[in-house]
């Protein structure tokens, strides 16, 4: 244990943060399947910033004021909305120069949830070598918050938080004594030579699958898509400018 | 998916169990550093039953009332107790034929929380060949429930519920659509070829060796010490008898 090392601690479900133990950690959001994905891709593709809210009349109350609204209900696309959640439809003609409304009720919980952190940052695969490469130059705390599925552990989130924390555990800059993060690595290192082939038996890749909205995963788990780093200001995502 | 295969399910922490969801199933306590591998032992050496209580002033009044009982408060045991909470204290000597009352905060409320299920029973690696046996045999779903510490996942919990689970869907009898169970069992596979080694770098490993309760670790680690299968009756935990 060197001392002044910074603590890196993972949270594997929205049930299991502790926001009195995080304040002053900058807290990075991961939800790969596909709110964090699709966030990375708005921002790469030109986006100006992204509204999230919670509640479906929030976002029916922006198109009509005549914003761009990205809103699904358990994968439908709502009908006033002008697309729905995956990143293959946050396109560069659609996104550039623009601001977007994000309905996402899970996502905007979280985020409350956060709200006592240093910093709020939206990570991916999408983003992974930018992001990491950020936080080590940040000299801060770093909470991995995997968003999960219905407050649940989920996997996907869990081996992206693996691999972030590998990347910033080889700076030799952090320390980490918590139980998450080594499993979250370990689950990264069985995963990580054919990360694809892992996903298959993870329980989102089937409800995914089972609503025709899979096409977008194997783009979710590639890496360094972007440079972006999405950052929460006054509860609005903008581009962190690096 | 075979058609009426049991549902298995893994729970890593209280904050993540969902009563309503388990109602009918067996829900297996999982906390084996070190309250659920003591409890095995108490049985494996003869006692009628163990009393769980939640407060230290009803422990106190338990002693009041000639009861032997065992209670630690942060590694401590207390001044009224007869011993504390490792399992190197149930000797046979000590507890063949008695009724033990024991003082744990957190395994009274996972005792509450689970209420709703078919059965209670506890598990460790003292007693996995026994009560995996016995659960195939019972043909209901299954929940292993990791205990967690302060509410958060941990790694040694996760381990045994993965070992478990290794050998209930061998019996091909289980269908599991979690990814708990799935990282569950990835993990034991990374582990159970050098458990002790493995453990080596969990954080409750550091808490006890810092409070010198680390010497009972190994046994914790020790398949099949036991045929024991406590279990719940009205909150109470007896003998299973095989």
């Amino acid at each position: 244990m060197g001392m002044g090392k910074r603590i890196l601690e993972t949270c594997f479900s929205p049930a299991l943060y502790e926001p009195d133990l995080h304040a002053g950690s900058i807290v990075v959001i991961i939800d790969i399947l596909r709110a964090t994905s699709a966030i990375c891709t708005a921002f790469a593709n030109g986006a100006t910033s992204i509204i999230p809210v919670a509640e479906v009349h929030e976002a029916k109350d922006f198109k009509n004021r005549g914003y761009l609204v990205a809103a699904e209900r358990d994968g439908h696309v709502l009908d006033f909305a002008d697309f729905g959640n995956s990143p293959f439809n946050f396109t560069r003609e659609r996104v550039e120069g623009k601001t977007i409304v994000y309905s996402t009720t899970n996502g905007t919980g979280i985020i409350k949830m956060a709200a006592s952190a240093d910093a709020i940052v939206i990570g991916s695969f999408l983003n992974i070598s930018s992001l990491t490469g950020w936080l080590i130059n940040m000299e801060k705390d770093v909470v991995l918050f995997c968003s999960g599925w219905k407050n649940r552990f989920n996997l996907e989130d869990t081996l992206c938080a693996g691999a972030m924390a590998e990347r910033l555990m080889e700076s030799s800059l952090y320390l980490t004594i918590c139980d998450s993060t080594l499993a979250a690595m370990d689950l990264w290192s069985l995963a990580k030579n054919d990360l694809s082939g892992y996903i298959e038996k993870v329980a989102q890749r089937s409800r995914l699958r089972d609503k025709g909205l899979d096409d977008c995963i194997s783009f979710c788990l590639t890496p360094d898509f972007t440079k972006k780093i999405p950052v929460i200001k006054n509860g609005i995502l903008v581009d962190n400018i690096l």
